[in-house]
């Protein structure tokens, strides 16, 4: 394995946005992290060097067979002027996950690990100030083998970029007008859905253009089977309270495993609250509702933390769900997962990775 | 629209490979077709460069959420010493068809068209000598605007590139193994099956590795909703001769329209023979084999014409067809289409588009 991490800081540091301008992945750091991968020599060459375009060909792979996988992480500086990371593990470990998935090279997540933390201590006046306010972190993995051919390249490029970001919904934490999504399929089982890659980002686009027009936020995505069951809200896990106790969809093949949505379910369990990871049908949530036991419903993810849903459109059907207000419980998640992000509560779950 | 096209001739002229050594997407010419995209300005700066790699930011949009979509088609050189395409005028259709499913700006086909018929000319020494070979052109799109967030990137970058290529498969048309693929799934309804995008071909790259591991040269997909119906051979559509009648998969939305799908059905109807375009079961093709009314079945596509297959695994269950032998019907299509191709045969639908 490497051991070696090369490091070139920029002489050419940029300015810094104004910390209530920033919005979400606009803005990017000095540094990023890179390394490169052949078939015969592995992962070689990581390097932090100055934030920059990158050459690639134009047959590169991932330009047009679409093998590449993500992640997306955040860090903060907490009250004692520590900067952490929450969970990178779980991100990492995802990560390599993906990897398999999409015949990719797997890392080193421990030396990743590594390698991030000090990318993120070079660039870290870049954390924003504010409540709202983190540093985002994006690992990503391309495929760079110059030739045309369906096939695993046998070339990639691993690279971490940073970006200093605001709230991802510019009005902070509110509820949102979902309505669900009849037409288009986000994923199948069998498919590329529990996986961190491009493709299933692309293909949800469309639905979301449409929802736009038509006035909502976002769409409530149903399997690609039965168009019946409810698997994820845009690009987050969605979870319910129903009758006082917790549903969200069971990971089955096609939904994301979300660390967010791990990190619920283990509060939700430290607080008393029955979880149950099951299938749920569409039908069933607006049967709860019009009996009046559909309390709360919140979207879960790494970007909007929780992002409460305060109505439900499917066709002409439209319910309203915690009178169109956050919730209690997405509001107790929110205060606690954020604080425990920035290291205002006490982490009993170990989740802090401190960078510094 | 854009009317100009730059020409920026290369002063640097590489050597060419070997006629009989191209292998696939291996070699690249002299020159390369790129415009560029913004919202405010439409498409721009279109222009024929030396052939060379681009510089992409780090965050661009391609390189995270995969809005990508793709073209191939194939350029020759006819025995009167003219250049053709075949059926572009589909391809580019096509094209747009892509980038309407994945919220992407169409392009002006006919301009489009022009500025490809200018590269090939351009590069026409590559055209490679040999009944195999071909220049094969690969259009693409992608998404370049430098933000992370999910939506429509608001800049885009046009290319096309021009590969000289011998046959998809090193041994040429021969019978191939193929295995009914039960547990991965290529597509599904509602999802970007019907569409040349990336996320596609990276979904089935697995699917594909194992295949090989087996010992087989490629998958059959089936539908994602049921998993018993047939959909494609690999990255091909797929036909069957049973019984005399000659059967498709119905273009029912997740199954890619090809262009030389479009071609087969059109020949067989010339030739008299039954097309019907139909869903078909695996198991009903099983039970047809066991009758002994499987007499013919092939892959269709651009990059390898016709492929017949020679023999189909279930599981346990092996059947060989054809004899393991390329069939007559198989032999004489890919004979027709590609004397076709090389204007060896008169073009009695106006197939051929001629460069110059």
């Amino acid at each position: 394995m490497m051991s070696e991490l090369k490091i070139n800081l920029s002489d050419n540091r940029k300015d810094k946005p104004a910390s209530d301008k920033l919005g979400f992945g606009k803005y990017f750091t000095d540094h990023m992290f890179i390394m490169d991968y052949t078939d015969e020599n592995g992962w070689h060459d990581a390097r932090i060097v100055p934030y920059g375009p990158i050459a690639l060909d134009p047959s590169a792979m991932v330009l047009h067979y679409g093998q590449e996988v993500f992640e997306g992480m955040k860090a903060y500086r907490t009250p004692q002027e520590e900067i952490v990371m929450f969970r990178p593990d779980m991100n990492l470990q995802r990560l390599n996950n993906s990897c398999e998935r999409m015949s990719m090279p797997q890392v080193d997540t421990q030396f990743v690990l590594e390698a991030i933390a000090k990318l993120v201590e070079i660039d870290q006046e870049w954390i924003p100030d504010g409540e709202e306010n983190a540093l985002y972190i994006r690992p990503f993995m391309i495929a760079t083998e110059p030739a045309l051919g369906v096939r695993a390249s046998k070339e990639y490029k691993f690279m971490v970029i940073l970006s200093p970001v605001g709230a991802y919904y510019p009005e902070g934490i509110h509820p949102v007008s979902i309505y669900v999504e009849q037409q288009f399929v986000r994923a199948v089982r069998g498919g590329t859905g529990e996986v961190k890659t491009s493709g299933n980002y692309a293909s949800g686009i469309k639905a979301q253009e449409v929802a736009k027009t038509k006035g909502f936020s976002q769409v409530l995505w149903l399997d690609g089977k039965e168009h019946k069951y409810i698997e994820e809200v845009g690009s987050m896990n969605v979870f319910f309270k129903v009758n006082g106790e917790i549903i969200t969809p069971a990971l089955t093949g096609s939904i994301l495993p979300g660390v967010t949505r791990d990190s619920v379910i283990t509060l939700l369990q430290d607080w008393g609250y029955p979880v149950i990871e099951r299938v749920i049908s569409v039908e069933e949530l607006f049967e709860a509702s019009a009996q009046g036991l559909l309390e709360e419903a919140f979207g879960t993810g790494t970007a909007a933390v929780i992002s409460p849903i305060g109505s439900l459109s499917l066709g002409d059907l439209n319910i309203e769900i915690s009178g169109g207000k956050t919730g209690e419980l997405s509001q107790r998640l929110y205060d606690t997962i954020t604080a425990l992000q920035r290291g205002q509560l006490e982490d009993s779950h170990n989740w802090a990775f401190k960078v510094k």
